[in-house]
C-alpha cells in the first residue's frame, strides 16, 4: 500500500487549507472522527480555511449550520464556497429576465431565488410559461419526480434554446457503507446527450470553484498566492485534479470515495498525482 | 430538399423487405395511413418480410397482436424480429441458473419468463436474494420506479459481477407530435457510465438484429442473399447504419424521427448515406 | 489472484475453438511456447478450429503462411477468419464502382483489390479523382504517413459524404515487453470525432466477426451450435466481450494484454466475465 | 438567415472586448480584411482590448510580432493572452525540477523554457533520461514526427505517472478555405483514450483562460466587472461557450470556424447562445 503523512506535518507547510465537505469532513455517519480537532488547530495556528463543495443542495447559510450543528462552531457561511454559488452567478449574470426552471429541492430553489429571478420548479412548467423560460438548472438529485421531470426537462430544451446549467458535477455520492446514490451531475449528462445541446457545468473539478475560492482568500490575505494554499480532497476526479491543474498542491485523504488499498492502482490509472497522501484530515 | 424516389418502384427491386417498426409503420397516432396498402401488395407479389423492431416491451406475439388489431391482419409473431429475442437469446445460452433480475413492464417479464430462469423485476431482489442474482436486463422505460430502481440498478451493480444487458439501445421515443420519451438506452446508459461496467446492447444497429432476421430468411429462401433485402427505417442511427454496416441496401423515410427538410443536413453530418430515399413506405 | 483451470479440461467440453491470434498463439517475440501442442491435440481429438483475428494487415492467405512458417502447419487460410475479411464483404456488397482509397500496408490493399473496385492509398487521391472515392477504409496502422495522409483523410471525409469503414477496431498492440503501438482504430476513432461522421467498425467485440465464423462452422458442422464453441482470448474489450454477446462460452488467457495479478480487478470493474480462466492456451 | 446586428453599436456597450484570433482577427489569408478600422476604433475610444487565443505554437512577443506584421501596431505583447501561458504556469507551480518533455515547434519550446525546468521534445527522450520526466507538454501538431513521437508518448505515460498537459484544446483548425489540419487538442485526445489517464487541458472553452484575461484588466482597470467585457469569437465550442460560462456577454461572428447559412441550426443544435451576432468584428 501506498505511504502516508501525517496530515499536521503537511499542512503546517501552508498559510490556507481548502477542504472538500463530504469524505473530508464528513460522511453518511456525520462528522469524520477527530476533524474538529483539526479546525481547532487551524484557528489556534490563524491559518485560513475554506470549505469547497459541490453540495448544491443548500445554501452555504444551510450548509454551515449544518457544520455547526455537527459541532464544528468556526465554520462560517463566508467560510463556505459551493457550486451552487457559481450557478447563481452566472444566472445574475447571465439571465435577465423571466423564468429560472430547476431540479432540486425547495432548499436550492430558495437559493436561487435570491437573484431576482422568477424560480420555479420545473415541475410548475407549462404551456402557459414555458416561452418564457430562459434556463434550467439542474441542483440536486432529490426533490422532484424523476419519471416526470427527467423527460419534461428533455422536452423543455427541445422546445426552447436556453441554457442548461448543472450546479454539481458528480455522477454518484455514498449514502451508506455499501449503496452509493446517482446525482444531479449523471442525470444531467443522460439528457445532454439525449439532447445534444451542451450544459454548462460548475463544481470541481471545473478551476471556477478555486477561482471563486482565491478570490476570497486574496481579499483578506492579498499576500497569499497559489503556492501557499493546499486543497484537502478524497477524490482524485474532482478535488484533486482540479486542485491541480489550479495550480495548488493537493493532498488525498482515505475518508471518501478512496480506499487506501485502491489508491495506488487509481493514481497509475489515471495519472492524477496528489501532492501528499493521508490517512486523513485530521490532526 | 433532398430528392426522393416512389416506394414502390424501390420494392420492386427486392425480394425480402426489413422494416422498422415505430415510425415507418405506425407512430404515436396509430398506423401510417395507408401503410396497409404496402402489405397487401408484398403478399400479393409474394415478397418476404420481417418486422424488426428495437421494442423490446412486449413479445413478438404481443407485438403482432397489436399489428392486427390496427388492421394490419397479415402480420403474424414470426414475422416480428425484437431486439428482447436477443436478450433472451442471451440468458438462455449464457445464464444458467439463479436470478435474472430485470427493469420494464410485467409484459417484458412474461416474455423473458419462458427461458427458465427466475426471473425477477428488480423492486423484488433484496439483501436475501442478491447473492442469486446472476444477470440484470434494462427491458423497457416503464413498469418501474425510476429513483428508487435506477439507484438498486447502480448499486447492484456495484455489488456483483455480473452481465447487464440492454434490450434496446434507443436513446428516446416519440410519444406526441412535439414530445419525446427517454427509453431504457438511455437510463442504462447513465447506469453504465457511473459503474463503469460494460453493458451487453442488442437492438439496431448492432448486427445481432440483422443475422437473427437473415437466418430466419435463408430458413424459408436459400437461395436469398443479402443483395435481395431492403431494410426500411426512420432512424439514421439505427435502421440505415444497422443496415448498411450488415450489408443490406437501405432506405430512408420521412414518417418518423428523420424529417424530410433536415434529412439532407443529417446525413452530410453524420456520413450515414440510404441508398434510398422515400417519403413513406406507403405504396 | 485469480484461480485459473486447466486449459485441456476446458477445451474437452468443446467442440469447436476459436482462437485469438495476438496475445493467445504469438505473440511480439513470436509463438507462445508449448502452443504447437494444443493444435497436434485438436487435431488428434479432431475438434475444428478457428483463428478469429482483428489482424486486417494482411489476408488469411498470407496470415496463414506466417503461422505455417513458425511451425504451425496446421493452420490453412481457410481457418484464418480477419476483420479484413468483413471490410471486403462490405465493400463487395454495398459499394459498386469508383475508387476505394485505404490507409495500411500494401498487403491490405493487396487483398481487398480482389473486390474488383479500383484500391487506391489514400496518398493517390488527389484534386482529379477524389470525386471518383467511394468509400475509405482504415486497414493498419503502418504503410503510410502519419501527418499527410491523416490530415487528408479528415479532409476528404469533409468533402465526401461517403462510408469509411474500420477493419481493425484495436486501439493499440504490443510491439515487446515494454512497449505498444498505436493501432488503427485509434486513428480511425480520432478523425472521427473531428469530422463528426459515423464509421463502421468490423472486428472484435463486434458480432458480425462471430456471425461469420460460426457460418464457416455450420457449413461443415451442421450440428454444432453455439453451447459447442470456446473463444480463447487474452483481451477483455474484444475477444471476451465478444464472445460472450454472442452467446459463446470464454476462456481468458495470461499471455497478452492481461495479466494474472491485475486480472481479478479488470474483471470486477468491467463486469466482463469470462466463462473459464486459464494461464495459457498451451495443452 | 439568422439577423445580425452592427458589431460597432455592439462593441459600444462594453468597456473592454476580449477577441479570438484565428478566424477573428486573422485567418489563413491573412487580416480579416478591414479589421484594422476596428483596433483604431478601441484605441480612439479608449476602449481595452486582449487577445484571448488557444493559440501555443508561440509566445505572446511571436504573437504580437505576428500581428505587427500584418499592420496591426497597437497588439502588444501583454495585449495577448494563450493558453500556453497557462501550462507555463502550471509547470511554474507544479513541476518543480527534472525534465519536461514536449510535443511541438522549437518556438513553443523556447516559450517554456524561460520556466527554468529542463524542457526537452519528446523525440529527445530516451532509456537514460525517461526517469527524469516529470511532465508531458501537447503543445502543438507541427515540429515533430507524429508516427514516432505519438508511439513515444503513449508508452512515455504507460511508463511513468506524471502529468500531461495539453496546451491547446482544439481539434482542427483551417488551413485553407477548403481544408483543415488536425490539431494537437485532437492528437493528445487519441492518447489520452489509449492510455485511459486524465490530461490537463487548457484554452477556451475552460475558464482558466478568461479568469487570467480578468486579472489583468482588474489590475488597470479596477472598476471593470463581467458585465462590462465582451468576447468577441467564431466559434461555439470555445470562445462563445467559454465566454458564456465565465459571465460575459459574447458575440458569434461568421469570418471563421462558423458560416452565416449554418448559424441558425449549430446554435440551436448545441443550445450555445451568443448574447450578439455579427458578420465580422469590423466596424
Amino acid at each position: 500500500m501506498i505511504a502516508t503523512t501525517d496530515f499536521k506535518s503537511v499542512i503546517d507547510q501552508y498559510q490556507v487549507i481548502f477542504f472538500d465537505s463530504f469524505g473530508v469532513i464528513k460522511n453518511y455517519k456525520g462528522l469524520v472522527p477527530g476533524i474538529e480537532n483539526t479546525f481547532a488547530y487551524l484557528e489556534e495556528q490563524q491559518k485560513d480555511y475554506y470549505i469547497v463543495t459541490n453540495d448544491a443542495s443548500r445554501s452555504p447559510l444551510q450548509l454551515a449550520h449544518s457544520f455547526n450543528k455537527l459541532g464544528l462552531d468556526h465554520i462560517t457561511p463566508d467560510k463556505v464556497i459551493s457550486s451552487g454559488m457559481l450557478a447563481k452567478e452566472y444566472l445574475d449574470l447571465k439571465v435577465n429576465d423571466g423564468i429560472v426552471a430547476f431540479l432540486g429541492t425547495p432548499d436550492s430553489a430558495h437559493y436561487l431565488d435570491s437573484s431576482g429571478l422568477h424560480v420555479l420548479p420545473l415541475s410548475a412548467i407549462n404551456d402557459d410559461n414555458i416561452s418564457q423560460v430562459n434556463a434550467l438548472v439542474f441542483m440536486d438529485d432529490e426533490g422532484f419526480d424523476w419519471f416526470q421531470d427527467l423527460n419534461k426537462a428533455v422536452n423543455l430544451l427541445r422546445k426552447r434554446s436556453i441554457p442548461a446549467i448543472v450546479a454539481n458535477a458528480d455522477d454518484a455520492y455514498p449514502i451508506s457503507k455499501q449503496d452509493v446514490s446517482i446525482a444531479i451531475g449523471a442525470l444531467a449528462g443522460m439528457i445532454e446527450r439525449i439532447t445534444g445541446k451542451k450544459f454548462i457545468r460548475f463544481g470541481k473539478p471545473d478551476s471556477q470553484m478555486f477561482t471563486f475560492a482565491y478570490e476570497l482568500v486574496r481579499q483578506s490575505r492579498s499576500s497569499v498566492n497559489k503556492k501557499d494554499i493546499l486543497m484537502v480532497g478524497d477524490t482524485l476526479h474532482t478535488d484533486i485534479l482540479g486542485g491541480n491543474k489550479f495550480g495548488l498542491d493537493t493532498v488525498l485523504v482515505f475518508t471518501g470515495n478512496t480506499l487506501h488499498h485502491d489508491a495506488e492502482t487509481h493514481i497509475n490509472a489515471t495519472g492524477i498525482l496528489p501532492t501528499h497522501i493521508c490517512e486523513s484530515a485530521v490532526v
